[in-house]
């Protein structure tokens, strides 16, 4: 069975998109630990990030510090924070959080936002990624 | 001045060594959010992780992947989850950990671990970091 995020790669579940390339997507984490809170993923489906085969690896941390960058200039911030935990969904994912503190990176504080603003950050990520 | 990181590749402060090349040092972290708690760095003193240039960027994945595979041969576990958060030491710094539940991941939840278990999981890692 594809998994949820095959899904939203294939269109078949709506996403907020913030970059797109050939092998890799990037879009916003419903339930954000901070606000822009990014999930970076292969469009290709592989469980576990190490398994990952060494190019589409290097290529998926070459496409992830684009996003980076993009997603810090598109939301104020000290820094863009990295995890991947991946123990739940089984398609392999980088979390990209925006960061002022350490404590900002906190999985047991997840949020909701509104659609709109959730929107508006994406679109805001998406611009800056286009300027890349 | 040097960072505490670059004072211990440079072996003026002591560390549990789980692996080296010539450009990156892992070395288990000393408050550890679980056993085997490692950290892997350029030994090029950058402060933070998307600002190294692209080679080194590459370069420090590609060996924090050998760590990693290193890792859950040497403690075992459901897989090796990943963290940057770089607020605090100001040289960049992956933390790999292994997890069994996502909760694992906890960085409010640093621990101490008696200096022979420490020795004893650093030279498993780097014994079976050696092999690949």
């Amino acid at each position: 069975m594809a998994s949820i995020f095959s899904k939203i790669v294939a269109g078949e579940m709506p996403s907020y998109k913030c970059a797109e390339s050939e092998h890799y997507y990037a879009f916003l984490d419903i339930n954000p630990v901070n606000a822009g809170h990014t999930l970076v993923i292969p469009k290709h489906e592989v469980n576990y990030l190490f398994d990952l085969d060494n190019d589409e690896y290097v290529g998926l941390w070459q496409f992830a510090k684009k996003v980076a960058q993009a997603l810090k200039a598109a939301v104020p911030c000290k820094r863009i924070g990295v995890a991947v935990l991946g123990l739940e969904v089984p398609h392999c994912h980088i979390h990209l959080v925006p960061l002022n503190a350490e404590s900002d990176m906190d999985f047991h504080n997840k949020k909701q936002l509104p659609a709109q603003q959730m929107q508006e950050i994406a679109d805001r990520v998406y611009a800056e990624f286009q300027k890349l």
